[in-house]
């Protein structure tokens, strides 16, 4: 690491800037990326943390590193259920996905090695690779999601990239998809200029309207795709258990690195998530899941459409629990939000230059818009002042 | 990663190797230095899960990466217990101490900075290590623990070398202390030297005879030691909660790479350690435990006094889990193990080479033998049956 690269870890991370903006109870906050705490299946996990605890003695032990068998069986299953050919084997369990972003990284990212990423985004993964010191590469994004004439223009000038990560379902920060017609584009490319694709996708099962698109992995010819999977926004991110699949000789190089990072995961967390998948319908929880989690999507978007100025804009993610707010070019959403939004609004968001890579162009007129914590009616009121505040702006 | 450094993550590690040995239930196993699952206490674990489980819904959702701050405070209070002046400013709480020897090294050692260990040293903390490349210097241990003066060479013949690695407390895989005297040496050499000293200690609360010395972090002047714990060994390794004591600047860098790694332990199982703690007698526990390892330290010793023969000698372990067996220097204790024990004793230790750093010296002679997990009875069957083994291959 860089002398530079240290001093960086110092900096107060955006995610924590804001968290004291929503520590005012009087602020709506659509910052968090955190799911809602009601909807958690809190007495179906408690009572698999019952069962695990009492009757499990070797809950309490040492594991293995690749994580509990009878899991990595039921990951592989609910994998191969959504068309990704897979077993056990294929399987890493991880202390949430972030955790295959660092393992990913030290695997195959040596300092000055070139990073495609979608610009904007994913700031936790910004914040896994930079230690490993890569060179940015930013592939822009429109509403289907990676442009893939970008991607072949930034291939052909940076040949030797290593790595293309990529968030194809409901992206974070901007909600949006990335077409099937791309998909399948972005597989070739990375097979003609020889890259690893890091696949994430934490909200792939939070999905409101229309159906889900092939995973990358699925589409994957080469064994070339590392895809990463969580329980966070399904069942709860308090247990900490997200997965890797890739190739089995992949999978062995990744735990080599998660064994040295911190020995397993939680053993009688992964006992009870499989417990939990055992005894319980994960996918009829889901179905509750999109139900909650859609109202308050359209909820939200409803206010957008009625409340903002016509030189704002907002995408319509089919799931998770984003959308991207652009403004008009002359402003920064930085600015506006704590010389404005907060004061006059009692509103907040995440400005969206946090989102891009530090190295490369940043535009300031962006901010991205949970849906996800705030109640209902918080959702509709903060809209509402938001609109306010930001019309009163422009006028 | 050089290309060498990622082929050494596909060989198979010395621990999964002698894995396969422990399947047969013949063999008596020495070779784990898991604790004895039998002392859990289940019990009040899994009564602290019911209480968490069913009355913190926020157990389950995302919390502080640098660890919940009850569980913060009553760490601090236990380490101020021990001698080390801290609070919860001064605490990291990790994913088991095996997380602090990756954090520790990837924030301070790279590519072929010097870092200093006691050879032999644990396994774990050179395969977290290995990652960053460090140039390892060894430093040989007598029965008093690391000798000084070997430490003063080769901190004089090594100018800059960034990290001294120490386990002072029954170290794995010796089980040797190191005296007061030479720890108040380290620490005026680590001053004198400008080097860091992570202090690693997950046995210091087992210990069966003598009193417990200062931590290099008590006597630590300048705010150079950092301290690793863990309540893998008191409590339960399945939890992997660990934790790191040093100064708030250095936490707070180790905190933004923890985020990065993982985004934070499991908020249950951080809430649960800490309702254990206040609800139950931990200290009890432990002294039960020091009971329990006491007696099977007893047996192993006084079966290795009675059954080696005069050409072997091995340490005498105050606490922990492990003693260090010294055979003839002509033996290789790995073939040893493979060509005879096994097959002729149905007995099985991990052969000490695989404790030392790849590219120092690495003597042939030595083994780890735990007594941690085999019953009172396997013990003094397997270390009669070893013993004889032994007498007859020297004969």
């Amino acid at each position: 690491m860089t002398y530079a690269t240290r001093m960086q870890l110092m900096k107060p991370s955006a995610i924590r800037e804001t968290q004291a903006l929503e520590d005012d109870p009087e602020v709506v906050s659509f910052c968090g990326g955190y799911p809602d705490p009601q909807y958690f299946p809190q007495k179906a996990l408690a009572e698999a943390y019952q069962i695990v605890a009492s009757s499990e003695p070797l809950a309490l032990q040492y594991a293995s590193s690749q994580g509990d068998l009878r899991l990595r069986e039921q990951i592989a299953d609910r994998m191969r259920k959504d068309g990704v050919e897979c077993n056990e084997r294929n399987i890493l369990v991880l202390q949430g996905a972030q955790q295959g972003l660092d393992l990913v990284a030290r695997l195959l990212i040596d300092a000055g090695d070139v990073l495609l990423t979608e610009t904007p985004t994913f700031l936790g993964a910004l914040l896994a690779f930079n230690p490993c010191e890569p060179a940015y590469a930013g592939v822009p994004i429109d509403e289907d999601g990676l442009i893939v004439e970008e991607l072949e223009a930034a291939l052909k000038a940076n040949l030797g990239a290593k790595m293309l990560y990529v968030m194809p379902d409901f992206q974070n920060p901007t909600g949006v998809t990335l077409t099937l017609e791309r998909r399948k584009r972005i597989i070739e490319l990375a097979n003609q200029y020889d890259v690893v694709i890091l696949e994430d996708s934490p909200y792939r099962d939070i999905r409101y309207t229309g159906t889900n698109l092939p995973t990358l992995k699925q589409l994957d010819t080469e064994g070339r795709v590392i895809f990463l999977g969580s329980f966070s926004k399904t069942l709860a991110p308090g247990l900490r258990i997200g997965w890797a699949v890739a190739e089995p000789e992949i999978i062995q190089q990744l735990l080599q690195l998660k064994q040295a990072a911190d020995t397993q995961t939680s053993t009688i967390n992964m006992r009870v998530v499989s417990t939990y998948l055992e005894r319980f319908d994960i996918d009829q929880h889901i179905a509750h899941l999109r139900t909650m989690y859609g109202r308050k999507r359209d909820l939200m978007l409803t206010g957008l459409q009625q409340h903002l100025p016509s030189e704002a804009s907002f995408s319509r993610a089919e799931g998770g629990l984003f959308t991207w707010l652009q403004l008009p070019l002359h402003m920064d959403s930085d600015e506006f939000l704590k010389q404005h939004l907060i004061q006059q609004g009692k509103v907040a968001y995440v400005p969206g230059v946090h989102f891009f890579p530090a190295t490369g162009e940043r535009p300031r007129n962006f901010a991205r818009i949970s849906f996800s914590c705030a109640s209902e009616q918080s959702i509709v009121q903060g809209v509402a002042r938001m609109g306010e505040v930001l019309r009163n702006y422009l006028r």
